[in-house]
């Protein structure tokens, strides 16, 4: 049975794994046995913001799916929250088994108990996989997604 | 003389009028005299989340442009920062000066001082000019910019 839940500082090195399991994430990620400190440090900046979290899908305690969800509050459409979605990751072993559908859901879930009025996430142009499942989900692909990499 | 700085409550009204006068914002806000305390409730809401804020662009006391800018922590790419803009806009009395560029280097500078290694943003495919602005700044297309409306 798979469940979810907020991520806990000792699950930052199984959560970075996911993350540099990935073609795009192999190139950005350092996992290695001792983690670069820059993560827990990440993950304490995360813990300090209101709104911001990850949420993790655990099997057995093993962290096997991670999102990160940040609930933005900002003043356009009569002043809705924004719900955002970014690092989104499914254990390789695990792919196919709808659990990625069922992060979402409960994501989605948590950001219209917090009011939000809508759920966003850019996605790569290179993840057609990653747009037919967002797809799915309900999503539409109404925005181009820029980003300024310094 | 263009200067910029962080939005105040007193600003809301204002930068609420600026929201509302685009063709896309025209129906989804509601500038009227008595504002909706929704505006307030979501600039306080702002104002209690960390990183988050409204930078206005302020020539002669009045509000002539305006951006959200939200600092996100996360751990992938090394516990890499990013930041967020939302809800740009320029007073049409002004446009055409270059204050929309100075507002974004604005942005951008912020972004850099925070440890930021990227800047992204979302801009609704319709918006043809929009684009090309944000090309001329740098900014790659890269992603897809999908939402769920609820």
């Amino acid at each position: 049975m798979v469940h979810f839940r907020s991520a806990r500082e000792e699950d930052v090195s199984a959560i970075v794994k996911l993350l540099a399991d990935d073609e795009l994430g192999a190139t950005r990620e350092r996992y290695v046995e001792k983690l670069p400190i820059e993560y827990f440090e990440a993950f304490a900046e995360i813990e300090l913001q209101r709104g911001n979290q990850i949420i993790v899908a655990v099997e057995d305690s093993s962290i096997i799916g991670c999102l990160q969800l940040t609930i933005i509050p900002g003043l356009a459409r009569l002043g809705m929250k924004r719900a955002q979605i970014e690092a989104v990751r499914i254990d390789r072993a695990y792919r196919g088994e709808g659990i990625g559908e069922a992060l979402f859901k409960e994501a989605i879930c948590i950001a219209k108990s917090e009011e939000c009025g809508l759920v966003q996430l850019t996605t790569d142009k290179q993840r057609e996989d990653a747009h037919r499942f967002y797809d799915r989900l309900g999503f539409v692909a109404s925005h181009e997604g820029m980003k300024l990499i310094f």
